[in-house]
């Protein structure tokens, strides 16, 4: 995949808003498998926009954009390696797992993880 | 299952909070699928309270509940279900999808189906 494709997922906003379901319901599998008990939680703007600076997606997005549409950019990331089958829920919900206590580098790891298969593709 | 575990998973907190976001990431699901192209919604708790009317549920609960907690009952359900390998996530989302259009009838048979499930237990 070229740089190009992958700026146009990261913006696109229809995935943004399936995005926002799937890492709250991804993330709550992720705690509910941790602690053993189910939790429901939502991940805040500031944790994905920050996972977007770890995870090196914020340098490949227009300079000018609020915390939410950068936190948008990992939401469209996530839903679209999920819908395009790159990764299965169960891998989604391991990776989130191992940093279960931080949404922001649990986020940071699954977008690395994601932006490595994508771009060998 | 007798309905007295039954009435117990309805009113499990921890189980409807992690069903909140079960619930609406897997109504995204289905209409991300029935229109081919993605979405993202939140399923109102009118929509559930009316599910669990029209299901029978609401009759299972104590007289005195807010919408919001009828509401809770469909989403502790549901999860149960799912996290209980009643049914799998494919087989929630085409129950969802054929009634797309209506998120109180797409929960409401949905329901039927799981209470079906656990009573024959």
């Amino acid at each position: 995949m070229k740089t190009q494709e992958l700026v146009q997922i990261l913006l696109d906003r229809k995935l943004a808003q399936f995005g926002d379901s799937f890492v709250n319901f991804a993330y709550s599998l992720a705690l509910t498998r941790s602690l053993r008990q189910p939790v429901g939680t939502k991940v805040s703007d500031k944790a994905l926009a920050d996972a977007a600076r770890k995870a090196g997606i914020r340098e490949l997005l227009p300079r000018r954009m609020s915390r939410g549409d950068v936190s948008n950019a990992v939401e469209s990331l996530v839903a679209y390696a999920w819908l395009h089958h790159y990764l299965t829920l169960d891998e989604v919900t391991a990776i989130l797992e191992r940093q279960a206590d931080s949404p922001s580098d649990a986020f940071a790891n699954l977008s690395e993880k994601i932006l490595e298969k994508l771009m060998s593709k």
